[in-house]
């Protein structure tokens, strides 16, 4: 593709950040922006932590922590040992490198900064060139309904409770209230996109959530650039996190076709891992079967080629 | 003495701390109040930060870091590190460690808690089982009027002008409408009060602020127990910071007599250093000569037995 067109991501946890960082690394620089879920974000110790915001930058900026999934490499964790000491609530755990996102953060918002350009103040902090646009500079919060446990808020359910009650249903708060920041609504309107890639993140935990505020799927509709999702299914298994599970606790197959129809009137096409090629005649719409596995640099490149040769060849309008 | 008479110190920074510390470590656990300046509690970060509290906290927990008179033992500094990456005010030096103190405090006044509660908290988290009370709940701010760069609080004075600037005149903004709390009014009525120490803190930037809480001079007064105050001059010197400069800046002579004629009504009796009893019949009040300088936590000792000593001789009216 030529260098001058622009990509959108759509990302929330790890695994969307593993193909925005393959992406990022494939186009040049300012070509790609992602819009990055914010429904996990929550207030911990009065700060505003924006995880999967978080994730991304450290994805893209080199400095994430490969062995979690979460937080910075070389990270120290006094903070934390003085926070036990002192009795504070640690079931969030806050590295001390971590932290000064999260204080810059809180500090730039309580003065009056837009989420979005905190956000970008912080990519920029990190050397990223790529934009890095929040959902919304609204709160949205993903709350968890429990069978067993009540009900919860996302880094509630995620962190404190490690995923383990039984989801009943999901609920994006605020989503219905929440615009699309002019800066999203603008990348997804640029007459040069090439394309637009849902990233292989939850369907129900991170897309969701983006898909759910106001207007955002009006502006995928409107949008030039053919939109492609890319499945987070390897072998009807997620790769890591609770995906499988919430989606057998909500009654949605662990298939590619179950994506597709969930996606459904926002995708142009998906893609899928080889482990699920049988599927590939069932979705509905134009399939790549490529492996989506990015368990290295190389292969989050490889994929980000294969993704954007595929959208390459879909016409849209 | 008994071990089931009380004491209450006055304190500000470290120099104070020194001698609050010998004092802990002679008496019984339980019968050490200090009394602390918050003139130079400021927000930083968006953050409450207590720096005379957290000297005194830290000192008396074993926690203090002897280098630099400042912050903790053992420090890490990976928050400071990101922080200058992301641009972020950096002229404040925040230690990991030393976060958790702040974010906590911040959490808890946020959630409604008064300063002297947070403050106990903090101090029990150290395991210090001396009580340690801020002179006042509500902001009292030191600010300094200087001939050369304006007016400045006094972290931006002290911290971030290295105290360099020529001061004018100091102010302490928020005295007049602050009260001792309950807390404090309590440790100085207590009818088992052996001594109050007012240690040896910068008269100016550290014990004026205490004594300018409205209603603390009247509760010194009323107090049963002899006031001694130990003069913060070694030879005419200060041991360390401001002290000296701004004393010559404000046209208050180094020397002991001036010391008490600023504690005037205050105190009952001086404690001065060995270097400065040229001074000892000039004060008008009694005076006991002892060494003053605490290198060590045996000198810190012996001077705390030494003035507890003293007051023991002093008859209160």
């Amino acid at each position: 593709m030529s260098t001058d067109r622009r990509v959108v991501a759509l990302t929330g946890g790890v695994g969307g950040a593993k193909l925005a960082h393959g992406l990022y690394r494939r186009l040049p620089p300012g070509a790609l922006a992602c819009i990055v879920n914010t429904g996990d974000d929550f207030r911990h110790l009065d700060l505003h932590v924006s995880p999967d915001i978080d994730t991304l930058i450290y994805t893209l900026g080199g400095v994430e922590n490969p062995a979690t999934g979460w937080g910075r490499r070389d990270e120290t964790w006094t903070f934390m040992a003085v926070l036990e000491q002192l009795g504070g609530p640690d079931w969030f755990r806050l590295g001390d490198g971590d932290l000064a996102f999260h204080v810059e953060r809180t500090r730039r918002l309580t003065a009056g900064e837009r989420l979005t350009e905190v956000t970008d103040h912080l990519r920029r902090g990190l050397g990223v060139s790529a934009a890095v646009l929040p959902m919304a500079d609204a709160p949205v919060r993903t709350i968890v309904h429990t069978v067993d446990a009540g009900t919860l808020t996302f880094q509630e359910y995620f962190v404190r409770h490690r995923a383990q009650p039984r989801v009943r249903a999901l609920e994006y708060e605020g989503a219905d209230h929440a615009e699309p920041p002019p800066e999203v609504v603008a990348a997804l309107a640029d007459p040069g996109l090439a394309a637009v890639v849902l990233c292989p993140s939850n369907p129900l935990l991170s897309v969701a959530p983006l898909l759910a505020v106001a207007g955002m799927r009006a502006l995928l509709a409107a949008c030039r650039a053919p939109v492609v999702a890319v499945s987070p299914l390897i072998g009807g298994a997620a790769v890591k996190g609770p995906t499988a599970k919430v989606m057998d606790e909500l009654g949605i197959a662990r298939t590619p076709e179950a994506i597709a129809e969930g996606y459904r009137g926002v995708i142009d096409a998906l893609v899928i891992d080889p482990s699920d090629a049988a599927s590939r005649d069932r979705c509905g719409l134009p399939v790549l079967v490529t492996p989506t596995l990015m368990d290295s640099t190389a292969r989050r490149e490889a994929l980000a080629d294969e993704v954007l040769d595929f959208a390459a060849t879909l016409g849209r309008g």
